[in-house]
Order: C-alpha cells, then sequence, then structure tokens
C-alpha cells in the first residue's frame, strides 16, 4: 500500500449541473478545483456527501471521479468518495477510483436496512481486499443511517489492512477521545463537522473535512494553521469569525447551501438534484449577510 | 383517478435471488407471490422495504415490477414500491408500475441530505403529477432518514390529488391518533410496524402492510378478523401468541429474517444481497424454534 | 401480606392548597375524593404525580396522606404514593400510609443521580420488607429520572415479594408487551400514559391510573367498560371522544391542568405550587373549549 | 450586587456522613475544603450535585452550608448551590447562603413535572429579587430533567439582574459556542462536564466546576493553566493524562465515585445515601488503578 500523510484543510467540492439540471458541468468543476487548490487547501475530496454522490447515476459518478483526478493531476493528494448501497458497486467503485488515480477513498457505509457490526466490519474489508491505496473510515450517521461506534472503528482501523484514517462526522467531541484513547493517540483523526472544527483541533484532529473552503478557504486555512502552532487564542477568535458560516452550511445542507454560495460569488454551479431544491430567496439573504461580514 | 379501497393483509414478498447472488429470481417471486395469495392476503407490494427495492439497479427493478405485476394478473390488489433517491428516477418507476398494470404506488422519501418539508411535499407533488393511481404515503424515519409529522402528512393528504393513503412505520401509536384527529379519521390508514399490529387496528387502521404472511399468513389474517369484528379477547390472544415472530423478524431486518424463515420452510428465495448478510446460525435456529411453536 | 385485586380507573386527586398556597386545603381534598368515588372510580391514588407530591413538605404530606384515608373511609381501595429521593424517608412513607390503612402503596424510584438496577432493587426490596401491603412499581422517566426495563421490572415483581403491580407510564406500548411476555401475562399491569389508554387496554392492562376522573369520569369508565366487555368499536369511539382532554392534561402537566379544570367546574382546588404556575389564560379557554365538547 | 470575578478551578467538595450514613461529619468536611484550598483551587462550591445536596433534609442542608463558608474563612470565594423543588425553600436557602457569607450561589432548577421557560425565568427572577449576591445559572438536565436553550439562558443573564454566570453541564460544545455567539462572548461561561474541558476551555470558558480536584488537584490546575496561557500541545496531554478519570468519575456518579476515590486516598468520607449506593469492589479496583496510573 502506498503511504499517505494527510493534515490540514481536506476541501469537498460540489458536484456542478448544467442549467437544466440534466448533466455534469465538467467545466465548472474544474474551475472550482482549481480555485481550491489555488486558495492553498491540502488535499481534494470529490464525490462526498457534499459532491451529492448519492444523486448520481453510474455514469455520471465516473464522469466526475475521472474529471476531478485529471484536474489536480497530481498538485494535491485526492481522496475519492466511493460509498454505494451495495458491497459490489462501492468495490466497482473504488477500483475505478484507484485505477484514475486517486491517492485513497473514503467509505460511508450507507444503508437502507440497518448494518450489524459483522455486517459492517465485512463491506469494509470486502473493500479494502480489493484496491491497494489507504481507506478513510467515514462515519456521518445523520447521513449513513449507521453509527460506529469508536470501539468497532478501532477495531476495523487495527485489523483491516487498507482502513489507516478515521472521519468522524457525528459532532460528538467525545468520540475523538474514545478513539484516540483506544489507539494510544495514534490513528490519524479527521473531523467532518464544521462547527466542531476549533475543538476537534483541540483534541487532536490532524485534518478537516470540509465544505468551508468553496466560500472562505483562507478563513479555514488560518484557522488550521493557528492550531498547528498551539495558539488556541488566535484560533478562537479565527473559529468564532466564522462559526455563523459554519453553522449556516451545516444546518441547510452543504450541496444547497454551498452552490448559492458560489452563485452569490459569482460562479454557477448550479443546484441540487431534485428532491433537493435551491436554497430560498430568504435564507439566500442570510447566507449572503454572513458572507459579506466575512470579507 | 381510479378508486381503490385497501383493507386488511398487505403482504410483502422478499426479491428472490440466485444462488450467486446475482440475478432476480423470478421463478421463486412468482412462487412467493402464489403462496401469498392463496393463503387470503389481501393485496401484494412488491419492492418494498422487504423487496430490498433499494439494493437492486434499475433493470431488475423493472424485472421484479413487470414479473410481479404479470404473476398477480389482477387477482387481488398490487402496491408497488417506487422510492427512489431521486425524483426524477422516483418518477419513472411510478411511471413503470401504472403501465404494467399496478393499482397503487407506495413511496417513502429517501434521503441522504434531509429533506425540509417543502422538499417532501414537492417530492410527492411532482409524482403525484405523473400519475393517475393512488398514492400511498409511507412513512419510515428509521430506513429513510426522513420523518414526516402527522400535520404534514395530514396535508399532503389533503392538498395533492393522488396520495389516498397513509402507512405510519414510526411504530409510534400517538402519530395515527393524531392523523385521524387531524382528518376526522378519514385518512385511510395502514400499519407498518409489526409489534404494533394489535394496536394499530384498536386505533383504527384499517390494513396491515407486513412481510410476516411470508412465514405465518394464518395467524396474521386471523388477527385482522377478529380486530374487524370487534373481538379484542380473541384479538389480543392471536397477538401475543404470533408477538415473539413479528419481534424477531423487526429486529433482525425483514429481508434478512424471512429469506432465513423462507428457507427454514423449504423454500430458497436466496439470501440479502451485501452488505446485508444471511441469519447466522444461532440466529436461525431462534427463528426455528420460534416458527415450530406456530405450526 | 393482604391480597388486592385491583382493576378499572385508578383516580389521582390533586392536592388543593389555599388561597395563598401555603395549606393544604384538606376539605376541597375530602370534596374531591367524594366526587371520584361517587362518580364511580374504581380506587383513590393520593399523593400520586398529580397530587404534588415532590413538593410538599413531610408535615404537609402526612397530612394529605391521612385525610384521604379518612375521607375515603374504605368504600374503594386506596393505594398512596410514598415515592421520595431518600430510601429512609420513602419508608417512613410507606409505614406511615399502612397504619393509616392504605391498601396499598406506589413507588417510583425518584433519582437525583441515576440510579443503577442494583440501586433501584435494592431500593424497592427495602421499600418492601418495611411493609406489609403490597407495592405498585411504577415506572415514569419522564418525572422521575430513572427508565426500568421490562426485565428489571419483571424481575423484581418475581423476586421482590410484596411487589405485585407495575404501572407503566412510558407511553410505549411495546414495554407492556414485553411485561407480559416475560410473566406469561401473568403481571397486573396498570397504564399510567393517558394517551395510551384504548391500546394500553388492548394490550391486556387491567387497570388504567389517571388524574381524568377528576374533570371526565363518566367518560373514562365508559372506555373501561367497553375493553373490558370486548367492544372494540365502542372503546374507540369513546377514545377518540376524550382524547383531546387526555393529550391537553399531558402536555400541560396534570396538576396544573387539572387544577384550571376544576376551577371551570366551579370547585376551588387553589393553583399549583411554585415554580409551577397557574394554567394561562389561552390555554384555559382552550381547556374550556375542550370542556365543553365534552358535556 | 458584590462584584465577582469567578475564574479557574471551581471545586465541589462532596458531603461526608458519618459510619451510620445517619448524620453530617463536619469535621471531615472541614478536612476536605482546606486540602481543596490548599492545593490551589481556585474557588469551594459546597451543596452541588457532588455535595449530594438534593438528598439533605433542610437541617442538614444548613449545617453544611454554615460549615463550608466558616471553613473557608474567605480564603477562596465560595458559591453555594442552593436549589431545590420549590421555589420558597430555594429563596430560604438562598438567603440562608448570603447571611453566612456566600460569595455567589448556584441555582439549578431542580423538576418534578416540566418546567417552562415562563416557569423557569420566573424562578430565577424570584431567587434573584430575594438576595444582593451573583446567581450561576447551572444547566444540567440529566440530574435536574430541565433543558434550558441557549437562547433562554442568554435571555435571563440579560434580564435578570444578579443572574450573571453560567455553568453548562449539557457537554455539549455547540451549547457554549451559541452562548458564546448570543452575548458576544460577554457571559462568563463554566464547564460542568468533566469529560470536556479541554474543550470547554478552547472555547472560552473561564471555568472549570468539578469535583475531581478532590483526587486529582493538581492535574485539573495544570490543565486550567495550559489553556490559559494558550499552550494547546501541553493542555492536551495533561487532558488526555487525566480523561480516564473523568470519564470515570461522571459514569459512576460523583458522590459515589469521589467518595470511593476519597477512601482509597486514606480518607474517610463515608459512602453516599441510600438508594445511591458505595461504589462495588470491581469497579472500586479499577479506579484504583487509574488512580495509581496518575500518581
Amino acid at each position: 500500500m502506498t503511504e499517505l500523510n494527510l493534515k490540514g484543510i481536506i476541501a469537498y467540492p460540489v458536484t456542478p449541473f448544467s442549467a437544466c439540471g440534466e448533466r455534469i458541468d465538467g467545466d465548472t468543476l474544474g474551475l472550482l478545483i482549481d480555485r481550491l487548490i489555488d486558495s492553498g487547501c491540502h488535499a481534494i475530496a470529490p464525490l462526498g456527501s457534499t459532491g451529492e454522490s448519492a444523486y448520481l447515476n453510474d455514469k455520471e459518478w465516473d464522469e466526475v471521479a475521472e474529471r476531478s483526478l485529471s484536474q489536480v493531476n497530481r498538485r494535491v493528494p485526492v481522496i475519492v468518495g466511493i460509498s454505494d448501497l451495495t458491497t459490489q458497486n462501492a468495490i466497482r467503485r473504488a477500483r475505478f477510483a484507484q485505477a484514475h488515480g486517486a491517492d485513497a477513498v473514503m467509505v460511508l457505509p450507507v444503508s437502507y436496512w440497518k448494518l450489524s457490526e459483522r455486517e459492517i466490519y465485512r463491506h469494509y474489508s470486502r473493500i479494502a481486499q480489493a484496491i491497494d491505496i489507504p481507506i478513510m473510515l467515514y462515519n456521518n450517521p445523520a447521513t449513513s443511517g449507521v453509527d460506529m461506534s469508536p470501539e468497532l472503528i478501532a477495531r476495523i482501523v487495527r485489523e483491516v489492512d487498507n482502513v489507516t484514517m478515521v472521519k468522524e462526522s457525528t459532532g460528538d467531541i467525545q468520540r475523538m477521545h474514545r478513539l484516540a484513547q483506544l489507539s494510544d493517540r495514534r490513528i490519524p483523526m479527521y473531523n467532518g463537522s464544521n462547527p466542531l472544527a476549533l475543538e476537534a483541533f483541540a483534541a487532536g484532529a490532524v485534518g478537516w473535512c470540509t465544505a468551508a473552503p468553496n466560500l472562505i478557504p483562507a478563513l479555514n486555512l488560518r484557522l488550521y494553521e493557528a492550531a498547528l502552532a498551539g495558539d488556541l487564542q488566535q484560533a478562537r477568535d479565527l473559529f468564532y469569525r466564522q462559526l455563523p458560516l459554519l453553522q449556516f452550511i451545516l444546518k441547510g445542507g452543504l450541496p444547497t447551501t454551498i452552490k448559492a454560495g458560489l452563485t452569490l460569488c459569482g460562479i454557477d454551479a448550479g443546484v441540487p438534484r431534485l428532491p433537493l431544491e435551491a436554497l430560498d430567496e430568504a435564507e439566500t439573504e442570510r447566507l449572503a449577510a454572513i458572507l459579506d461580514t466575512l470579507r
């Protein structure tokens, strides 16, 4: 397995659709990725929750994966979200990502029927056996319907070869404490809950998986740098400054709010796919007001 | 819109897979449907949660819908589950079901990102506008990730033309009370929570949506008949008799437990699709013991 | 231990306070008890949650216990709520109740610090050893902060001699199913959740512990009688008729709403003790409107 | 109103009982308080949750308040927990505390019946009007049964004169963020959730309300000092070092675990009052092992 030392701001681009909402807008996707890299983000993570991966058909998914990887072109590491409801298709996607140059894949155990711990474990180990690049285990019960305990997560990281990183998005800082304890603080932890950014760094997270850099990359990066430097006062000030935006994008749903924010920034990335709807007018005004205070 | 007066036991067949798990086993599906109709079930509901609808690709979904409708061949009403993550594909499935003779469709607002009330409402109204047959609104937050309040449900039934029936699967009897109150007891309510079968009938549900008839149709039907006759003592006795099975299939997941039960009954409907796994040995023995007491 | 075959409507009087809120109004308490007995209630339960037991000092508590027992004067069974935060004072109250003629006591494991199962078990067994009359175990996590599983409850009933009855107030009908299963339907179950009255009887509850008879005794009694006769249609109609009141008194808190309702009925039982406040004007009008429809 | 600038480690002594559990052991209480002050704690908070305040009768409560205040003798500020179920007795205790020299009182809205926001607000304002010393509002739904939103808390602090400090014990760091936002970071926030100590300081808490200094005062103080100095790396290391103890005392209940720990340290403070029981043998061994690693 290749080594990967992922740190800092891992940025999640949205997946832009063409005006009628039917087609992937690859050029705008390329533009978004370039903006994220140019702003200093440390890695790019296409096809995550933010990327509306769950709403794409397989052909579209392949198209976004391929375009994202070729656009980044090894300037920074790329971690591709390959989650799917069936193990079979998750494996297909993982192989596709590896074949096209992904540095790592991210796996959320999406479910319809609740999965037992045995089923989750074997889902990860089957995917891991099918590829040679590292896997970031991703826990996000709010979207996946499956909640993995720190104990289960630590066991998977310990026993399944390619699973080397953990993204925690429950927003419960005690999960990070527990993971740290279970691994003697050796599992690389990534925070996926935006309003927990400050405290996750305090607790020892090495990275922040976030869609916020689509809108406010400099503030995100400065928070990381202050935390890395151990400057708590500075980190706290930077955090409270950007917190209204972090709360807003969490509450309104990432694809919906980030796409609205991009429009406000002059970039047309379309709107989310139905049944998701575009941010309504009143909320868009609130978002504009928040962004105004951050310029 | 066609009229449909759906009552009683609405039976949910599993979707059988061939040995290698790769293909739909249409002949066994036909056999399962015949068994359910022959045992006296009042309607057939393919492609529900039990039918692993979420784990099928579009081609497979079409195949199961078509085979189910042709197999029933109008002996009893058929209500087809057409839920999908995108509104567009839910509409495609709804039209397919109507074109192939479905009497109604069942719609669960499956989600990855949480849906707002406005998004849920418009998801239903868009599907309703695309077809002419009745829609059963289906609330099941445990699998869909979206919980609709009785107030929202009552509004959708009142305002969206084709939505005429409600299947409640939260297992919270107060939801049925509230729905009854909001509609002056006029919304036809169907219970989708197996261990609530007795009390849902007591509260006025007109039907029970259940996978249990794959294993114990006579007990399910007799409970309905006792409730319909208003014989509370008899209904209670029948309910407690079958409750261990109802609890078991809820806890273990319907596709997993029903397929294991069918194997115990001598019918090979395969196992669920990965990441779902076959029921393990110890649990299968417990299921066999429960079934033994009910013969 | 004396035998007690408690069935039907167990009525909970409020504890009336004098105008300034400082003193117990014993005469009005006597009047309320007479009304409940005259209306046909099967038992009287003073000093329950409704009786603001938790808000009385020891002297007041004794006064209410004594007056209630002497007022009933063995016309119907009396079950006295003796719950207290310390085991020592709960025992003192239990002995006091027994000494003054109580037929049974009701015990809720009130807590500040969460109690372990061992602590709950020993709390019950210590009280049971101190008296000779039957104990009704009472589970109501919403007020007590402690939730007892059906398994723990069944074990206490099985092993602790005087604990012979169970009042379940979680509002979760599956708890009653589980209790019934764990005891082969032999534990006498009493329902303490007003909006669950219909379904609890359906599931086999032998009694309904309720403050509603302070306001609508005839409807409560007729629901019980219909359920007892196994007439499901009649029971359902009676239930839905009184449901708005049952929902109202649950939502607004029993002492608050029942005292407001008594005032509307021309009986001045005072208002609840601070920090509880009297029902506000808007809510009082809603209550009056509900009561009007039930006359 | 007197000014009070409370910061750092606010230490919560247990209330020691005599061997038979019947009487307050004032001398040991004095010893515990001296130990806490000598170790450098910045304030003493008797009669909190840790002090088993809820399990004391009024006479005992007065005795502990008086002894604590005289023992501290103005060496550090004293904040007395005066919570009681009735507003009347809470006021009595608040006045008693003030009369005997308390620097502030802490108020948790203990409840049996849930309190409305109006009831909570008026409970605080009635107490505030009765005294002249500052009030620390205390939110701890796990023990009190009442959860106050940050919005309600901020309104009480803004509008009720004496309420000047907030102790948050939900363990949800987002509550602190919200409180900070609602007051432009001006409300003095105190953290009452031990395993959140690191992150609460990161988020801007000025104090840590904790019973841990009964056992490990030096580690608690060093964590505070590192956080105050903005040395994140050092604070993190100190936090993870003491986290097993912080988790243990939270999980087992503070009076139970702290009293067991004191015994292990050679101080006999008795055991908690029934229904609370002494820590069992297996858990006591676990606690001893944790304490061993921290020496």
